[in-house]
């Protein structure tokens, strides 16, 4: 399969099955950066991480983000594999560089699936010459579909702008929070951009945009042994006047791969987004945001129809971020529920009726459960986004496996 | 009706139907204690908090602890009220003062219940005379089911021992988290103790005795508008050389109604005990054992009788807290499933089983399932409590009410 539309200049990707999931699936995947490429990643914060993370993490500071290539396989994640965990990967990505014919440091590996059991290596190192064969600047579909473990559709965008008549083009894919014994949700998601930009700068601007997606989503609250993000740039520099343009791609294209994760958590009938206003700081804004993405009673209300503001103002309140109480306007949708931290006068079926309609709505379109909150005591913003609770995540969850 | 076991001497209690609640259940209960009895509160860290809840931390302050008397209601609780809140506080105590022949300042009021919906003053006055002429020191089973919202168990727990032939009584009474709409869990405990201690020590051993109990659990990681523990001691003073006694004492009945609490979680089917050993410090081990009893993936885990640690032990390596992976060694029950962070060979099915019998267990005898990790970095240890999270759980919260 290949993509319709065009790709980043310079990129190739491939996606292929290697044999690594019981299910015949796509599950090993290859980014093939230009020469010269400039890459930043983003790790868990865990302190139980597997062992190709710290790899992931040594390689891009040694070489001041000079990489080539990411391996990443779905079907195991490599973490609490003991000794297997480093040599697995060093292996892998001493193969992938000798049919590369790139030096091994270049080589990144991203893992995710199953924990505690150890790669099926030599399906994966049998595979490799295969997946080189494969590449092809337009094959940023199977990759994405690769990475995907119990993920129901897979997460990509492509974007692209004129600047100075260059045509500029942004592309992602993602992974969310699919579910394997013994594992977790893992978060993997991968950017690409033909617009050259240094090192210093990117490692920015990724962050920049990262916080502003990827670490304001919440589907259940957990971090992984394995999340990353890594962010990859090549090609001709641009004017520094429209590295901000470039930024508002980056936000544009993390954003969106951040609420298809988040639409696509575990059970989940909607996306919840949550809009603070007012607000002293946008972190400040965003952490109110997500303690209410976080809350699991609000959640519940969500999947239940239930306007129950009293829960969304007590996870506000749990954020650890000062607010009067008596300055609140909260909205669900364009219901106004309380004004000036009062009770405002409203329908509260047609307030459940909007949430029922949402719930049902057409995928990442018409169902998107808006909650605004205005603090009324700055001038800052910031969204946060996640799902409702039902009870098809626990059924997930909880499914008898051993 | 009233208790068998003997209470700390000099203190009195009442608990009688008000009509605040719709169901007719017993909903308005009183605490007196005896004249200079020392007061400590540890009050919700919400920034939402009710107004009863500013002024019990005012008054102890003000009054350095001598507080007399503690009106409790379940039904409303009068927070998100607006000018509501702190009028109704105000004149529901002064009432209450009056009928007992105090002063104002020396009492409190909590109160549990629906958010956003003024209390129900009229009939909570009109009954305050009533709940009066009740107070008898044989009467906190009346208290103790007043307190609860739509708890399926009343919580509490009386314990003597004997200090040089003195009979020494520490009582205590919990309510946890039951839901009405709109609503969130909330926590209320209350303390009695019949031996004299000063002020600054009593803070102190009642700080202490929460962080290991009621900071230690967790039923959905939500804190309330309204949490609140009170601890009274009133009676002759006793050698300092055995204040370590009653710190034990305080803290077998603290643990025993957080215990309480987490069983009784919403849809719960067991109590979930993680025990973490080998830590740098005691507070260490608690956030990591938290960290485990807040997870969602583990709660649904262990619902599914699914001994899927790989959960675990991501819970725990997003404490916050540094441990190394390689030094683990981890149980199920009496199964050990790490060894120094390596796969020990375990039979699953044995492990499941173990989870299925604690899964229908009598009730916090044989219902409990034991999670212990040990770190191997240290000589301290903590203990967290939760719950399994059930489909009943999103069931409960999700229940359309508008």
């Amino acid at each position: 399969m290949s993509d319709g539309e065009e790709k980043p200049d310079g990129f190739s990707f491939a996606g292929i099955a290697a044999g690594l999931k019981d299910s015949n699936k796509k599950d090993l995947a290859l980014i093939l950066a230009p020469e010269n490429s400039i890459c930043s990643g983003l790790f868990t914060q865990s302190i139980v991480r597997a062992s190709c993370v710290d790899i992931c993490e040594q390689r891009i500071k040694k070489s001041s983000g000079l990489i080539r290539a990411i391996l990443i396989n779905s079907g195991q994640a490599n973490a609490c594999t003991g000794d297997y965990g480093i040599q697995h990967t060093l292996f892998a990505t001493k193969e992938v560089s000798q049919l590369l014919g790139i030096n091994e440091e270049e080589v990144l590996m991203c893992s995710t699936g199953v924990i505690g059991i150890p790669i099926q290596i030599k399906n994966l190192i049998d595979n490799l010459p295969n997946l080189v064969k494969e590449l092809k600047t337009n094959s940023l579909q199977n990759a994405a579909e690769a990475i995907l473990t119990t993920d129901l559709v897979d997460k990509k965008i492509t974007i692209e702008t004129f600047i100075e008549g260059r045509k500029v083009k942004i592309s992602g894919f993602a992974k969310g929070s699919g579910m394997i014994y013994p594992n977790m949700a893992t978060m993997l998601a991968f950017l690409t951009c033909d617009v050259g930009v240094d090192k210093e700068e990117w490692d920015k601007m990724i962050s920049i945009a990262v916080k502003k997606s990827f670490n304001a989503i919440s589907v259940d609250g957990e971090t992984s042994t394995n999340d990353a993000f890594i962010g990859i740039n090549s090609g001709k520099k641009i004017d520094k006047k429209f590295l901000s343009k470039i930024q508002s791609g980056i936000d544009i294209v993390c954003q969106s791969l951040a609420k298809n994760i988040a639409r696509d958590g575990e059970g989940a009938n909607c996306l919840l987004e949550v809009l603070v206003e007012g607000a002293k700081s946008n972190s400040d804004a965003i952490k109110i945001a997500k303690s209410i993405c976080n809350s699991s009673l609000v959640k519940t209300a969500i999947n239940g129809c239930d306007p129950n503001w009293g829960r969304i103002i007590s996870a506000a309140g749990n954020s650890g971020i000062d607010f009067k109480l008596d300055f609140l306007d909260l909205y669900i949708g364009d219901f106004q529920i309380l004004k000036k931290g009062k009770l405002n006068k409203y329908d509260s079926k047609k307030v459940a009726n909007y949430m029922q309609t949402r719930m049902n709505g057409k995928y990442l379109v018409e169902d998107i459960v808006s909650i605004s909150l205005h603090l009324n005591s700055g001038s800052e913003k910031g969204t946060a986004w996640g799902c409702d609770l039902s009870k098809k995540y626990v059924e997930i969850n909880s499914e008898y496996t051993t």
